[in-house]
Protein backbone atom coordinates (compact mmCIF):
# COMPACT_ATOMS: atom_id res chain seq x y z
CA UNK A 1 0.00 0.00 0.00
CA UNK A 2 2.44 2.62 0.71
CA UNK A 3 3.43 4.29 -2.88
CA UNK A 4 7.03 5.45 -2.75
CA UNK A 5 8.04 7.93 -5.01
CA UNK A 6 12.08 9.24 -4.40
CA UNK A 7 13.62 12.42 -5.88
CA UNK A 8 17.33 12.59 -6.40
CA UNK A 9 19.83 14.27 -8.23
CA UNK A 10 20.52 12.63 -11.86
CA UNK A 11 24.05 10.48 -12.40
CA UNK A 12 24.16 8.01 -9.74
CA UNK A 13 24.69 4.11 -11.02
CA UNK A 14 21.74 2.13 -11.19
CA UNK A 15 22.63 -0.44 -8.14
CA UNK A 16 22.59 3.34 -6.01
CA UNK A 17 18.87 3.51 -6.95
CA UNK A 18 18.10 0.25 -6.43
CA UNK A 19 19.46 0.47 -2.77
CA UNK A 20 17.90 2.97 -2.08
CA UNK A 21 14.40 1.64 -3.11
CA UNK A 22 14.91 -1.83 -1.60
CA UNK A 23 16.48 0.19 1.42
CA UNK A 24 13.21 2.56 2.19
CA UNK A 25 10.84 -0.99 1.31
CA UNK A 26 12.71 -3.01 3.91
CA UNK A 27 12.23 -0.39 6.11
CA UNK A 28 8.54 -0.32 5.71
CA UNK A 29 8.18 -3.83 5.92
CA UNK A 30 10.17 -3.57 9.46
CA UNK A 31 8.71 -0.43 10.84
CA UNK A 32 5.48 -0.53 9.76
CA UNK A 33 4.97 -4.08 8.77
CA UNK A 34 3.74 -4.27 5.81
CA UNK A 35 3.82 -7.48 3.54
CA UNK A 36 6.58 -7.83 1.55
CA UNK A 37 5.00 -7.49 -1.87
CA UNK A 38 3.45 -4.49 -1.38
CA UNK A 39 5.55 -2.69 -3.03
CA UNK A 40 5.10 0.28 -5.60
CA UNK A 41 7.90 2.73 -5.74
CA UNK A 42 9.06 5.35 -8.62
CA UNK A 43 12.23 6.92 -8.28
CA UNK A 44 12.63 10.30 -10.47
CA UNK A 45 16.24 11.96 -11.22
CA UNK A 46 16.25 15.66 -11.92
CA UNK A 47 18.70 18.15 -13.49
CA UNK A 48 20.98 20.23 -10.86
CA UNK A 49 18.38 23.32 -11.53
CA UNK A 50 15.43 21.05 -11.10
CA UNK A 51 16.42 19.64 -7.80
CA UNK A 52 16.46 22.94 -4.63
CA UNK A 53 17.52 21.49 -1.26
CA UNK A 54 18.48 23.80 1.06
CA UNK A 55 21.84 22.60 2.81
CA UNK A 56 21.48 23.67 6.35
CA UNK A 57 17.80 23.70 7.25
CA UNK A 58 17.49 22.56 10.89
CA UNK A 59 21.08 22.85 11.24
CA UNK A 60 21.56 19.67 9.28
CA UNK A 61 24.23 19.60 6.73
CA UNK A 62 23.11 18.11 3.18
CA UNK A 63 25.40 17.47 0.44
CA UNK A 64 24.38 16.71 -3.50
CA UNK A 65 23.29 13.48 -2.33
CA UNK A 66 20.43 14.45 -0.79
CA UNK A 67 17.34 12.41 -1.48
CA UNK A 68 13.66 13.55 -0.88
CA UNK A 69 11.42 10.23 -0.07
CA UNK A 70 7.81 10.58 -0.17
CA UNK A 71 5.64 8.10 0.74
CA UNK A 72 1.39 8.11 0.87
CA UNK A 73 -0.07 5.48 2.50
CA UNK A 74 -3.11 4.48 4.04
CA UNK A 75 -4.14 6.61 7.35
CA UNK A 76 -3.39 4.94 10.85
CA UNK A 77 0.28 4.88 11.93
CA UNK A 78 1.29 6.40 14.99
CA UNK A 79 3.70 8.66 15.93
CA UNK A 80 6.07 6.07 17.23
CA UNK A 81 6.00 4.10 14.41
CA UNK A 82 6.46 7.32 12.25
CA UNK A 83 9.46 7.89 14.17
CA UNK A 84 10.57 4.31 13.75
CA UNK A 85 10.56 4.24 10.23
CA UNK A 86 12.25 7.37 9.67
CA UNK A 87 15.12 5.36 11.86
CA UNK A 88 15.15 2.22 9.96
CA UNK A 89 15.30 4.33 6.71
CA UNK A 90 17.94 6.48 7.73
CA UNK A 91 19.82 3.56 8.69
CA UNK A 92 19.19 0.95 5.87
CA UNK A 93 20.16 4.05 3.74
CA UNK A 94 23.26 4.32 5.45
CA UNK A 95 24.51 0.96 5.52
CA UNK A 96 23.26 0.50 1.33
CA UNK A 97 24.17 2.38 -1.04
CA UNK A 98 25.86 4.51 2.33
CA UNK A 99 24.21 7.87 2.46
CA UNK A 100 25.06 10.16 4.83
CA UNK A 101 22.00 10.49 7.67
CA UNK A 102 21.80 13.99 6.69
CA UNK A 103 20.91 13.46 3.49
CA UNK A 104 17.78 11.62 3.90
CA UNK A 105 14.30 13.55 3.94
CA UNK A 106 11.37 11.94 4.06
CA UNK A 107 7.60 13.07 3.85
CA UNK A 108 4.40 11.12 4.16
CA UNK A 109 0.98 12.06 3.09
CA UNK A 110 -1.40 9.58 4.71
CA UNK A 111 -5.11 9.06 3.20
CA UNK A 112 -7.91 6.87 3.95
CA UNK A 113 -8.11 2.97 3.69
CA UNK A 114 -10.96 3.99 0.28
CA UNK A 115 -8.74 5.65 -1.65
CA UNK A 116 -6.93 2.64 -2.74
CA UNK A 117 -6.75 0.19 -5.86
CA UNK A 118 -4.51 -2.08 -6.39
CA UNK A 119 -5.98 -3.35 -9.66
CA UNK A 120 -9.19 -5.06 -11.17
CA UNK A 121 -11.09 -1.97 -10.05
CA UNK A 122 -11.31 -3.20 -7.09
CA UNK A 123 -11.07 -0.72 -3.66
CA UNK A 124 -9.03 -3.70 -1.60
CA UNK A 125 -8.33 -2.36 1.26
CA UNK A 126 -12.47 -1.73 2.12
CA UNK A 127 -13.83 -5.12 0.43
CA UNK B 1 -10.15 19.98 -9.57
CA UNK B 2 -9.08 16.40 -10.23
CA UNK B 3 -5.49 16.86 -10.56
CA UNK B 4 -3.76 13.65 -12.38
CA UNK B 5 -0.52 11.79 -12.69
CA UNK B 6 -0.04 9.17 -14.77
CA UNK B 7 2.96 6.81 -14.20
CA UNK B 8 4.34 4.32 -16.62
CA UNK B 9 7.06 2.72 -17.81
CA UNK B 10 8.32 4.65 -21.35
CA UNK B 11 7.88 3.36 -24.57
CA UNK B 12 4.60 3.34 -25.12
CA UNK B 13 3.45 5.27 -27.97
CA UNK B 14 1.65 8.94 -27.54
CA UNK B 15 -1.41 7.44 -28.60
CA UNK B 16 -1.35 4.69 -25.75
CA UNK B 17 -1.13 7.75 -23.44
CA UNK B 18 -3.15 9.56 -24.88
CA UNK B 19 -5.63 7.06 -24.63
CA UNK B 20 -4.86 6.57 -21.43
CA UNK B 21 -5.58 10.45 -20.30
CA UNK B 22 -8.98 10.61 -21.95
CA UNK B 23 -9.58 6.99 -20.23
CA UNK B 24 -9.65 8.48 -16.46
CA UNK B 25 -10.95 11.92 -17.30
CA UNK B 26 -14.05 10.13 -18.76
CA UNK B 27 -14.33 8.42 -15.66
CA UNK B 28 -13.95 11.10 -13.63
CA UNK B 29 -16.59 12.93 -15.21
CA UNK B 30 -19.12 9.75 -15.15
CA UNK B 31 -17.95 8.22 -11.92
CA UNK B 32 -17.40 11.78 -9.19
CA UNK B 33 -19.47 14.33 -12.33
CA UNK B 34 -16.74 16.42 -12.83
CA UNK B 35 -17.17 19.18 -15.34
CA UNK B 36 -15.66 18.07 -18.78
CA UNK B 37 -13.39 21.25 -18.71
CA UNK B 38 -12.09 20.40 -15.45
CA UNK B 39 -8.95 18.18 -16.86
CA UNK B 40 -5.35 18.50 -15.33
CA UNK B 41 -3.00 15.73 -15.93
CA UNK B 42 0.40 14.88 -16.42
CA UNK B 43 2.07 11.95 -17.40
CA UNK B 44 5.51 10.95 -15.96
CA UNK B 45 7.09 7.75 -18.16
CA UNK B 46 10.08 6.17 -16.25
CA UNK B 47 12.86 3.51 -16.70
CA UNK B 48 13.17 0.23 -15.76
CA UNK B 49 15.02 1.02 -12.76
CA UNK B 50 12.71 3.51 -12.13
CA UNK B 51 9.23 1.89 -11.54
CA UNK B 52 8.52 -0.99 -9.37
CA UNK B 53 5.90 -2.60 -8.69
CA UNK B 54 5.46 -5.57 -7.36
CA UNK B 55 3.82 -8.76 -10.27
CA UNK B 56 1.69 -10.71 -7.97
CA UNK B 57 0.82 -8.33 -4.55
CA UNK B 58 -3.12 -9.09 -3.42
CA UNK B 59 -2.83 -12.01 -5.88
CA UNK B 60 -2.94 -9.67 -9.00
CA UNK B 61 -0.40 -10.82 -11.70
CA UNK B 62 1.05 -7.52 -12.94
CA UNK B 63 3.05 -7.01 -16.42
CA UNK B 64 5.37 -3.95 -17.64
CA UNK B 65 1.58 -2.53 -18.50
CA UNK B 66 1.25 -1.43 -15.46
CA UNK B 67 -0.05 2.32 -14.53
CA UNK B 68 -0.17 3.75 -11.61
CA UNK B 69 -2.64 6.48 -10.96
CA UNK B 70 -2.08 9.29 -8.71
CA UNK B 71 -5.38 11.27 -8.12
CA UNK B 72 -5.68 14.23 -6.02
CA UNK B 73 -9.22 15.66 -5.01
CA UNK B 74 -11.14 17.61 -2.85
CA UNK B 75 -12.41 15.92 -0.47
CA UNK B 76 -15.73 14.15 0.32
CA UNK B 77 -16.31 11.41 -2.00
CA UNK B 78 -18.40 8.43 -0.58
CA UNK B 79 -16.62 5.25 -0.80
CA UNK B 80 -19.32 4.27 -3.04
CA UNK B 81 -18.53 7.04 -5.36
CA UNK B 82 -14.65 5.88 -5.29
CA UNK B 83 -15.59 2.77 -5.88
CA UNK B 84 -17.51 3.26 -8.81
CA UNK B 85 -14.37 5.78 -10.01
CA UNK B 86 -12.06 2.92 -9.87
CA UNK B 87 -14.36 0.52 -12.03
CA UNK B 88 -14.96 3.45 -14.72
CA UNK B 89 -11.32 4.01 -15.32
CA UNK B 90 -10.79 0.05 -15.19
CA UNK B 91 -13.31 -0.21 -17.88
CA UNK B 92 -12.41 2.74 -20.09
CA UNK B 93 -8.69 1.90 -20.27
CA UNK B 94 -9.65 -2.09 -20.90
CA UNK B 95 -11.40 -1.21 -23.92
CA UNK B 96 -8.49 1.94 -25.10
CA UNK B 97 -5.48 1.43 -25.38
CA UNK B 98 -6.65 -2.03 -24.07
CA UNK B 99 -4.86 -2.23 -20.97
CA UNK B 100 -5.68 -5.34 -18.23
CA UNK B 101 -7.78 -4.96 -15.56
CA UNK B 102 -5.09 -6.10 -13.10
CA UNK B 103 -2.58 -3.63 -14.63
CA UNK B 104 -4.43 -0.32 -13.13
CA UNK B 105 -3.70 1.28 -10.18
CA UNK B 106 -5.73 4.11 -8.69
CA UNK B 107 -4.67 6.01 -5.20
CA UNK B 108 -6.35 9.03 -4.14
CA UNK B 109 -5.62 11.70 -2.08
CA UNK B 110 -8.26 14.02 -0.47
CA UNK B 111 -7.63 17.83 -0.04
CA UNK B 112 -9.47 20.63 1.17
CA UNK B 113 -11.78 22.77 -1.17
CA UNK B 114 -9.50 25.72 0.01
CA UNK B 115 -6.44 24.00 -1.22
CA UNK B 116 -7.26 24.59 -4.75
CA UNK B 117 -6.40 27.95 -7.09
CA UNK B 118 -7.27 27.39 -10.68
CA UNK B 119 -4.93 30.36 -11.75
CA UNK B 120 -5.33 33.91 -11.06
CA UNK B 121 -4.05 33.45 -7.64
CA UNK B 122 -7.79 33.16 -6.13
CA UNK B 123 -9.25 30.07 -4.19
CA UNK B 124 -12.09 29.37 -6.35
CA UNK B 125 -13.69 26.21 -4.55
CA UNK B 126 -14.33 28.86 -1.56
CA UNK B 127 -14.85 31.81 -2.93
CA UNK C 1 8.86 22.50 5.77
CA UNK C 2 6.24 22.70 2.41
CA UNK C 3 7.73 20.53 -0.34
CA UNK C 4 6.96 22.64 -3.79
CA UNK C 5 6.34 20.35 -6.73
CA UNK C 6 6.45 22.67 -9.62
CA UNK C 7 4.67 21.30 -13.11
CA UNK C 8 5.65 22.63 -16.54
CA UNK C 9 6.36 22.52 -20.16
CA UNK C 10 9.60 21.64 -21.06
CA UNK C 11 11.84 24.04 -23.29
CA UNK C 12 11.88 27.76 -20.64
CA UNK C 13 15.07 29.00 -19.98
CA UNK C 14 16.98 27.80 -16.63
CA UNK C 15 16.16 31.28 -15.77
CA UNK C 16 12.63 31.50 -16.09
CA UNK C 17 12.27 27.92 -13.74
CA UNK C 18 15.01 29.41 -11.50
CA UNK C 19 12.43 32.79 -11.22
CA UNK C 20 9.57 30.47 -10.61
CA UNK C 21 11.34 28.72 -7.79
CA UNK C 22 12.15 31.74 -6.29
CA UNK C 23 9.14 33.64 -6.37
CA UNK C 24 6.68 30.41 -4.82
CA UNK C 25 9.70 30.21 -1.68
CA UNK C 26 9.60 33.90 -1.49
CA UNK C 27 6.01 33.73 -1.69
CA UNK C 28 5.79 30.81 0.97
CA UNK C 29 8.06 33.00 3.55
CA UNK C 30 6.16 36.12 3.12
CA UNK C 31 2.44 34.28 3.39
CA UNK C 32 3.11 31.62 5.30
CA UNK C 33 5.79 32.95 7.25
CA UNK C 34 8.06 29.63 7.14
CA UNK C 35 11.84 30.53 7.73
CA UNK C 36 13.90 31.10 4.25
CA UNK C 37 16.00 27.79 4.86
CA UNK C 38 13.04 26.20 4.91
CA UNK C 39 13.12 25.40 0.72
CA UNK C 40 12.96 21.76 -0.69
CA UNK C 41 11.72 22.25 -4.14
CA UNK C 42 11.70 20.34 -7.16
CA UNK C 43 11.31 21.09 -10.88
CA UNK C 44 9.39 18.23 -13.75
CA UNK C 45 9.69 19.54 -16.87
CA UNK C 46 7.02 18.10 -19.88
CA UNK C 47 6.52 17.25 -23.00
CA UNK C 48 3.67 18.34 -24.79
CA UNK C 49 1.93 15.14 -24.86
CA UNK C 50 2.18 14.93 -21.04
CA UNK C 51 0.91 17.91 -19.64
CA UNK C 52 -2.44 18.21 -19.76
CA UNK C 53 -3.90 21.32 -18.84
CA UNK C 54 -7.88 22.88 -20.43
CA UNK C 55 -7.05 26.14 -21.60
CA UNK C 56 -10.38 27.60 -20.32
CA UNK C 57 -11.95 25.76 -17.39
CA UNK C 58 -13.23 28.58 -14.27
CA UNK C 59 -13.36 30.64 -17.31
CA UNK C 60 -9.56 31.50 -16.80
CA UNK C 61 -7.77 31.30 -20.58
CA UNK C 62 -4.39 29.35 -19.83
CA UNK C 63 -1.42 28.93 -22.29
CA UNK C 64 1.24 26.82 -23.11
CA UNK C 65 3.02 28.74 -20.01
CA UNK C 66 0.96 27.23 -17.50
CA UNK C 67 2.53 25.61 -14.37
CA UNK C 68 0.99 23.73 -11.86
CA UNK C 69 2.58 24.11 -8.51
CA UNK C 70 1.99 21.63 -5.81
CA UNK C 71 2.81 22.30 -1.99
CA UNK C 72 3.01 20.14 0.45
CA UNK C 73 2.88 21.57 3.51
CA UNK C 74 1.44 21.19 7.09
CA UNK C 75 -1.53 21.31 8.27
CA UNK C 76 -3.19 24.09 10.51
CA UNK C 77 -2.90 27.27 7.63
CA UNK C 78 -6.19 29.32 7.60
CA UNK C 79 -8.39 29.90 4.16
CA UNK C 80 -7.51 33.54 4.51
CA UNK C 81 -3.42 32.61 4.66
CA UNK C 82 -4.12 30.14 2.30
CA UNK C 83 -5.19 32.67 -0.16
CA UNK C 84 -2.46 35.23 0.64
CA UNK C 85 -0.44 32.98 -0.71
CA UNK C 86 -1.95 32.33 -3.87
CA UNK C 87 -2.19 36.06 -4.18
CA UNK C 88 1.12 36.35 -3.19
CA UNK C 89 2.63 33.55 -5.82
CA UNK C 90 0.41 35.10 -8.54
CA UNK C 91 2.06 38.81 -7.94
CA UNK C 92 5.36 37.21 -7.58
CA UNK C 93 5.65 34.76 -10.62
CA UNK C 94 3.90 38.01 -12.52
CA UNK C 95 6.92 40.19 -11.42
CA UNK C 96 9.79 37.28 -12.31
CA UNK C 97 9.61 35.44 -14.70
CA UNK C 98 6.76 37.32 -16.10
CA UNK C 99 4.12 34.43 -16.13
CA UNK C 100 0.34 35.95 -16.81
CA UNK C 101 -1.69 35.09 -13.31
CA UNK C 102 -4.10 33.02 -15.59
CA UNK C 103 -1.57 30.52 -16.03
CA UNK C 104 -0.43 29.67 -12.37
CA UNK C 105 -2.37 26.27 -10.77
CA UNK C 106 -2.03 26.23 -7.47
CA UNK C 107 -2.88 22.92 -5.34
CA UNK C 108 -1.86 22.24 -1.95
CA UNK C 109 -1.79 18.84 0.29
CA UNK C 110 -2.04 19.29 3.86
CA UNK C 111 -0.14 17.04 6.57
CA UNK C 112 0.14 15.80 9.84
CA UNK C 113 3.41 17.75 11.31
CA UNK C 114 4.41 14.03 12.46
CA UNK C 115 4.79 13.24 9.05
CA UNK C 116 7.87 15.15 7.84
CA UNK C 117 12.07 14.64 8.84
CA UNK C 118 14.34 16.53 7.72
CA UNK C 119 17.35 14.46 7.90
CA UNK C 120 18.84 11.94 10.41
CA UNK C 121 15.62 9.80 10.91
CA UNK C 122 14.28 12.84 13.12
CA UNK C 123 10.82 13.75 13.04
CA UNK C 124 11.79 17.51 13.43
CA UNK C 125 8.12 18.95 14.06
CA UNK C 126 7.19 16.81 16.73
CA UNK C 127 10.41 16.32 18.42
Amino acid sequence: MPFVHIHLLEGKPKTFLQSIADGVHEALVEACHIPQGDRFQVISEFKKHQFIVDKTYFDIERSDDAVIIHITLKIGRSHDIKKALYQAIVTKLASHPGLRKEDVMIILADNDPGNWSFGNGIAQLIS
